[in-house]
């Protein structure tokens, strides 16, 4: 009997072959340019792949809140950086934390700095935002004003390291991924020259996947943190950061009903499953891609492309080319491969493998 | 010292006042109708508020999962229906569930209706999906070969009780309300004027907010089942189903910095918080609408809105006008009306009241 067989409902199956090859890739690649890799759990958001990251030889990773650190502290990291703008209304719990493990913390602004600076006991590393076009959080990079009297604020408490600047160049989502990346590290390479000086530690960290997964030059960077490749998704291939077959994780839905006469296939996995990202491709917006399961894992196809055209909050209506529709019955399992797989992730909070083990998800932002 | 200060990070804060006023509403309407409310409990996902729903003199339920039935069970309602077109991977789960508490199903081609009647043992009602145009599920309302089969498959085995049939014009929540509703009261009195002869206790059950909000006619309906009303949310306000003080819940989302330049305001707030639902109004495309917090609940703005412009997986930008931009700093909570309170419901996985207390919510689909 195979691990389909024990499938009832919607489930987010692993393909952990896969992701382990997706961690020791971007490993291997980030040794091969003598990088540090600091990867992101955001995606992932389990300590079990934390393990896996833990025993390809990364000894960092990153993470989004406070409470994803302490989700994934048991396994004893060298320090844990939250990269994402430090929410001061959460000092006493970065203090409780601090004091049990060794964190790292983002800063964008004097405000948050002057808290931090103001209430730190224990070490504490911090990295400066920086934005570099994407306008989503951060410094301006041009901005050395803000930059210098983050700094200023910071050196007042002997406790509070500066670790270097952080830049998530998201725009590479959307843009050409080299000219992206050529700008980020023009303006990170002035920001490095600048401060080495006379912060002789600090680096240079840059936090995407499309950049990490293309790149082959990464000038001034030191370290990367890309959290989407362990899974990758059909957003990141079609940005050219990955192929169909390194996608690690697939929605198993099941088949409710058929209409053969409009090639459609309704299966119970809908937006509290698989998300509502959406992605245009080939002149259609989409919700995922269908793919046949087999015992050991799922068939990417060939030719022929079925999409979920249409999603609400528990339906998912595939439609379907002819090969599939012959192929799958009321009551058949049928995977899909998520746009975007960190959210997938977060709607479905737990994963099973090909074998049949189950793999924790952390439990979400408010718990 | 306000509930608003013992929140540290971002929290669906519920106005109860608001969502039990929400629920007398419907069931005044109904009432006044002559109509059974069956309300979905998709949206609010909770026991507590599912306690509320008992307390307004409703004895019978709709979920769309029987994960979700086997969570609200404990309330001991006359029987829950299961809106979703029947899993049969579940029918051991069904089997077991029905052994406990009084459950009805929906069907919507002849596999499954053999399937169920093959095996079921006791007593299990079950509704018919009509698609009366939607396109999303259900058996097409002409296709009356089919609902004859249907019939005649289920007929074989006694303990298989016919209750009616269900749609949900979804179509309502894109086209004019009361031209879907003119459509579906039509197609659906034909059906009930065909077997009512034969199914003298079969009904004409309706599913969607903007209908049971909006209509004052509901012609051949003899049962309404919404579940987004209880919250409501932008989407609906745009259909035109409520005004924004009908809305129930809000994100309280921490400020974690300010562009003055820009007039942004970023807060921890994004695509796992809120969803990724998105909505055009007044030309433009957002991802929820920013209220001032105070103690008790959140101020609707009387003329200027500002809006989420961004989001991506943690982060949340809000386009905000120079009045909401003067009022916070760095380290506050700004509130943010969901786009879709379902899909922000099942991101967030529990509420906190304006009393500061907790309210529960299903762990979701995979738990």
């Amino acid at each position: 009997m195979s691990y389909l067989d024990e499938i009832k409902a919607a489930t987010l199956l692993l393909d952990s072959a896969i992701c382990k090859r997706n961690i020791k890739r971007m490993k291997q690649k980030a040794d091969y340019h003598g990088l540090k890799l600091t990867p992101h759990l955001k995606t992932a958001q389990s300590r079990i792949i934390g393990k896996w990251v833990k025993d390809a030889g990364i000894d960092e990773i990153t993470v989004s809140s406070l409470s994803m650190a302490n989700y994934l502290k048991s396994l004893d990291w060298k320090i844990i950086h939250v990269a994402f703008p430090f929410n001061i209304r959460e000092l006493d719990f970065l203090k409780k934390l601090a004091s049990d493990f060794s964190i790292s913390v983002q800063i964008v602004n004097e405000i948050t700095a002057t808290h931090l600076a103001d209430t730190i006991e224990r070490d504490l590393g911090f990295f400066i935002e920086i934005d570099a076009g994407y306008g989503r959080a951060g410094v301006n990079a041009s901005d050395t004003d803000r930059i210098e009297a983050i700094l200023r604020i910071c050196a007042k408490n002997k406790s509070m390291r500066f670790r270097g600047f952080y830049i998530h160049p998201g725009h590479s989502y959307y843009l050409n991924v080299r000219q992206v990346y050529d700008e980020t590290i023009s303006a990170m390479a002035f920001l490095k020259l600048k401060y080495r000086p006379f912060y002789p530690e600090c680096v240079i960290r840059c936090g995407d996947t499309p950049g990490a997964s293309m790149m082959d030059d990464f000038g001034c960077i030191d370290e990367l943190s890309p959290g989407n490749f362990m899974f990758y998704d059909l957003m990141q291939v079609e940005i050219g950061s990955c192929v169909r077959e390194d996608i690690a994780i697939a929605l198993a839905a099941p088949v409710v009903d058929i209409d053969k006469a409009k090639s459609t296939i309704l299966v119970h996995g809908g937006g509290v499953h698989l998300s509502k990202e959406s992605l245009r491709s080939n002149g259609r917006v989409h919700f995922g891609e269908a793919v046949v399961l087999h015992e050991n894992g799922w068939q990417i196809p060939k030719q022929k492309i079925s999409w979920v055209s249409k999603i609400s909050q528990e339906h998912g209506t595939i439609q379907a080319d002819d090969e599939l529709l012959e192929s799958v019955e009321v009551g058949s399992l049928l995977g899909v491969l998520p746009v975007h797989s960190c959210l997938t992730g977060d709607c479905m909070r737990g994963y099973l493998t090909l074998d049949g083990d189950w793999i924790d998800h952390a439990e979400g932002a408010q718990n």
